[in-house]
C-alpha cells in the first residue's frame, strides 16, 4: 500500500459547469492553481460539494485529471469516489490511481438502504479492489446509509481503510470514534465534514477537516488551526465563530448551491444564480466578504 | 403527448447479470418471452427491483431495447428511469422513447436530500424534456426524498405527469391521494408498489400495482384482481393472504436479493445465491412453490 | 381471565373540559348516553383522542366511572390506560377493573425511547399486574416507541394480551401482523386506529377499528361494515371515500383538536375553538355535515 | 423576575427508590449533603436522569423539598419540571417556587408530536404562568418534539425564558444557537446535556453543562472546566477523553439505568442491578473507578 500521511486540512471544491452543463475543465485548472497558493494542505474534488452526481464516470475522471495537471505535485490529492454501486466506485478509484491521487473518499452506496452487514461487505469489496489505494470511509447519514459504531470497529481492521470522514456533526459520536480509533489503531484518522464545528471536532480528537470552506475560505480555516496549535483558545473560538454567519447563508439554499455561490463570490467562474432567493443569498455573501468576515 | 391508457397490473422485472457482472441480454429476452404468456398487462424493466443502480446508461438502454425486441408489441412497456440527476433521468427517457416505451417511472433524484420545492422543479424539468412521454412519479421514501401531498397536488398540473406509484404502503396517505386525484384529475392513476397490500390498495382507490410479484408470480396477483373485479371479497382476501409467506422470505434479505431468488426459483437464469442465509431463503422459497402458495 | 369477545367497532371518545380545565363529567355522561343509541359496539374513553395526558390519575378514574355509570351495561367498555410508566399504567388498569371495564388499551410508555426488549418487559409486567384483565397492545409510532414484528410475536405468548391496535396505517405491516396472528393464535385480534383506511384494513385481515369516527360519525363507519359484510365492495369503497374530506379537515389541526371540533359539530359540549384557524376548520366541518358527507 | 446568574456546571441527579417503588427521601438528603462538598455549582433533581416519569406530582414536589432542605442554601437549585401537559408542568413549577428553586428546566410536552407553533405556544403559556421563575427550555429530540432554530429565536423574546439545554449533541446546531444567542440576547445561556462532548460544547460557545456526571463524577467534570479556563487545551482534551469509557458503559443499558449504576458505584444507595447485563455493567464500572478513570 501507498504510505501516505493524510493531510489535516482538506479543501472540498465545487465543480464549475459551462452553459451546456459540462464541467468547465479550464476553470477547474484555474481553481486548482489558485488553491495551490493557500494554506490548505490537500484538495478533494468530486465530493458532495463537487456535485459528483452530475458527472459521468469519464467526466469525473477528467475532472480528477485536470486537478492533477494543474496541481503539479504541490498539494496532496484526495478523490471523491462515492457512487451508487461498488462497481462504479471501483471504476472511479481506478481513475484516481491513474492520476496518482493519494487517497479516495467513499460513502456507502446510496438509493437502497443497506444493512450494516452490507455496508461492511461493500467496504471490504471496494478496499480489496482498490489494491493499496488508501480509502477514507465517509459517514454522511443525511444522504445515504450511515456507518454505525460496531461497523466502524470492523472497518478499522481493513488495512487500506485509513480514516473516516464524519459529516453528522454529532459530537458525542465523533468523540467516541476518535477515542476508539486511538485505542485500536492510533494512525487511523478522523475528519469532520462540518465547517461550523471544526474547533469542537478538533477538541473531540479529530485529525482534521474535509470541508468546503477549506477550499473557499482557506485562510479563515487556517486561523482556527493556528490558534488551536498555539493553544490560544479564545482566538480559536473567535475564528470559529467568525465563519458562522456566512455558513448560515450557504445553508439557507439547497445543498450545495450556497457553497457554489460562496466560491463564485471569492472569484471562481461558476454558474450564475438565477432564482430570486439565490441572488439574494449571493448578494449577502458578497456584502459579508466585503466588510470582512 | 402519446395517448395511452396505462395498464393496471405492471410486472417489475429483475435483471439477470452474467458472471462478469454485465446484464445477460439473452436471458432478458427469454424472461420477456415468458412474461408475454402471463396475465400481467405491462412490463417494467430497470426499476429498483431491476437494480438499475448497477447499470450504466448504455447498459440500461440496451436492457430496454432487449425487452422491446422480445416483446414484439404484446405487452405495454414502461421504463424505469430513476437516477441521481435530472440530466441522467432525461437521457434514460430518451432511450425509452427510442424503443417506443409507453411511459417512464421517475423518482426524485437521490443522494442529496431535496426540498419539496426542488422535487417539484425536478419533475417540471424532466417532464418538459420528456416532450409528451407519459411520466409516472414515484414515491419511495425509504430510498429517496418523498413526494408530499401538497407537492402531489402541484404535480397533477403537469400534463404528461400521468400517474404516481407509491411504495410507502401508508394506506392513509394512499387513500387521500386517490381521493384527491379523482376530484382534481380523474384520469390520473395511482399505483401501489407493495405486493403485500395490493387488495387493500385497490379498495383505497388505486388503479393498479407495479410490483415484483406481477412479474414473478403473475397468476397469483391476477387471482386477486379477478376476485376483486367479481366483488368476491373472501376470495380476494384469501388470494392476497396466500402470497404473504413468500413475501416474508423475500424481505428477509437485503432488497432486492430475495426477489431475484424468487425469480430464479420460478425458472429464470439469475445469479446463484452465495451467502449461507441466501441459500437458506432460496430453499425455503423453492419448497413453498413446490407445495403451492 | 375474564372471557370476553372484543367488539369490532370501538368508538374513541373525546373528553370535554369545563372552563377551569377539569373534565366535564356531566357532559361525559350525556355523550355516553348518546353513544348508546348508535351502532358502534364499544366505547373507549381516555385514549389519545381523549387527551389522557391532561388527566390526573384520579380524574382519569372518574372519567372511566362516569362512562360506566351512564352506559348501564349497554355497550362494551374499553379503557385507555396509556401512561409514562408501568406503575401509572397499572394504577389506571386497577381503576378500569374497579369500574368493570372489559379490556384496556396500553401503548409502550413514552418519553424515554425504549429498546424492543424493554417494550416486551413492560408488557409482561403490566399484563401480570393486570391479573386477568384483557390487554390490547397499542402500536402508535408517532407518539412513542413502536412494537416491531419480532416483539409482536413474543407478545402473543402473553395470555391476557388479547389483541393489538395499530395506528401506523402501514398496511404492509398490518397485513403481516394479521396473517401471523391467524397462524399463531387465531383469536388474537388486530384493530386499525386509522379511520381513513378502515376498509383496506379489514381486507388486510383486521378484526375491527378503534377510532374517533366510530364515536363521532358512527353511522358512517357502520355503513362501511355493513357493505363489507354483504360483500358489496363498491358500496364499501364509496362509504370509505365519503369520510375522507372531513378527516382532512380534522387532521389539518394539531391532534386531536380537529376531532374535538367534529364532536362539537355533532352536538357535544366541548371547548369552543379560539384560534382563527380552528374556527375556520370548525365552520368547514359544520358545512360538510350540513350538506351530508 | 428573580435575578439569578445561572451556574455553569449543573449536576443532574438520579432518584433512589425504595423497595416498594417510592422515592427514598432519606437517601436523597444524603445524596444532596454529599453533593454539597463537590465542585459542581448547582443541583438538578427530577430531570430525565432522575426518572421524573416515575414520580407523581406530590412525590416530585417532595423530592424537590428534600433536596432543598438538605442543601441549606449551599448550591444553586434547578428543578426538572418536564411533563406531558402544560398544566402539569405549571404545577411542578409552583412546587419549585414554593421550595425556592432558582430555575426550572422544561421540555416540550411529550406523547403527541407538536408543531413548532404549538411548542412556542406551550412555552408562552408556561412562562407566563411561571410569573418570574426563570425557565430553561430543553431540546431533547430523542424523547420529545425538538425546538427548531426559528422557534428558538422566538423563544428568546420571552423575558423569563433565560436559557436552553440542548441534549442533541449536534454541534453544528449548538454552535449556531450560541452565536445567535450572543447576538440577540447576550445573557441568554446555552447548556449541553451531553457529558461526552462538554469540552467541544464549551468551545462552540456553551455556557455550561447540565449532565449526570456533574453529579456522579463532579471532579472529573471540574477538571475539564479548570483546564478550559486556564486555556490548557491538552489537559482539557485529556480530561474530556478520560470519561468516555465509563460513559460507554453507562450508555450500553437503556437510559438511565447505567447512570444509576454509576451513582451506586460512587456510593449512593440506589436499586440493585438485577438483570445479568446490568450486573456485568455495574462490575465493569466498579473496576474502572477502582483503577481510576
Amino acid at each position: 500500500m501507498k504510505h501516505v500521511q493524510l493531510s489535516r486540512s482538506v479543501g472540498v471544491t465545487v465543480t464549475p459547469f459551462d452553459e451546456k452543463g459540462y464541467p468547465d475543465y479550464g476553470e477547474i485548472q484555474n481553481q486548482t492553481e489558485a488553491f495551490c497558493t493557500c494554506p490548505t494542505e490537500a484538495i478533494l474534488p468530486c465530493a458532495s460539494t463537487g456535485e459528483f452526481v452530475k458527472l459521468d464516470l469519464p467526466e469525473r475522471a477528467e475532472v480528477l485529471r485536470s486537478v492533477m495537471l494543474a496541481n503539479r505535485g504541490r498539494k496532496q490529492l484526495i478523490a471523491g469516489t462515492c457512487d451508487i454501486s461498488a462497481m462504479r466506485v471501483i471504476r472511479s478509484i481506478e481513475a484516481a490511481k491513474r492520476y496518482d491521487y493519494d487517497a479516495c473518499v467513499v460513502c456507502p452506496p446510496f438509493y437502497y438502504g443497506l444493512t450494516q452487514e452490507a455496508v461492511l461487505d461493500f467496504y471490504r469489496e471496494v478496499c480489496a479492489a482498490a489494491e493499496g489505494m488508501p480509502i477514507v470511509a465517509y459517514h454522511v447519514p443525511f444522504f445515504t446509509t450511515g456507518i454505525e459504531i460496531p461497523t466502524f470497529l470492523k472497518l478499522m481492521e481493513i488495512p487500506n481503510l485509513v480514516g473516516m470522514k464524519d459529516s453528522s456533526a454529532v459530537m458525542k459520536r465523533i468523540a467516541h470514534l476518535c477515542d476508539l480509533a486511538k485505542r485500536e489503531r492510533p494512525e487511523f484518522v478522523l475528519y469532520t465534514g462540518t465547517d461550523d464545528c471544526l474547533l469542537p471536532a478538533l477538541t473531540a480528537g479529530c485529525h482534521g477537516n474535509m470541508t468546503a470552506l477549506s477550499a473557499s475560505m482557506p485562510w479563515h480555516i487556517d486561523a482556527i488551526y493556528q490558534a488551536f496549535d498555539k493553544g490560544d483558545l479564545q482566538a480559536a473560538m473567535a475564528a470559529q465563530r467568525a465563519i458562522l454567519p456566512i455558513l448560515r447563508e450557504c445553508d439557507s439554499l439547497p445543498f450545495p448551491i450556497g457553497y457554489k455561490l460562496l466560491a463564485k463570490a471569492q472569484g471562481m467562474r461558476v454558474e450564475d444564480p438565477t432564482a430570486e432567493k439565490e441572488i439574494a443569498v449571493y448578494k449577502r455573501i458578497q456584502a459579508m466578504l466585503k466588510v470582512g468576515v
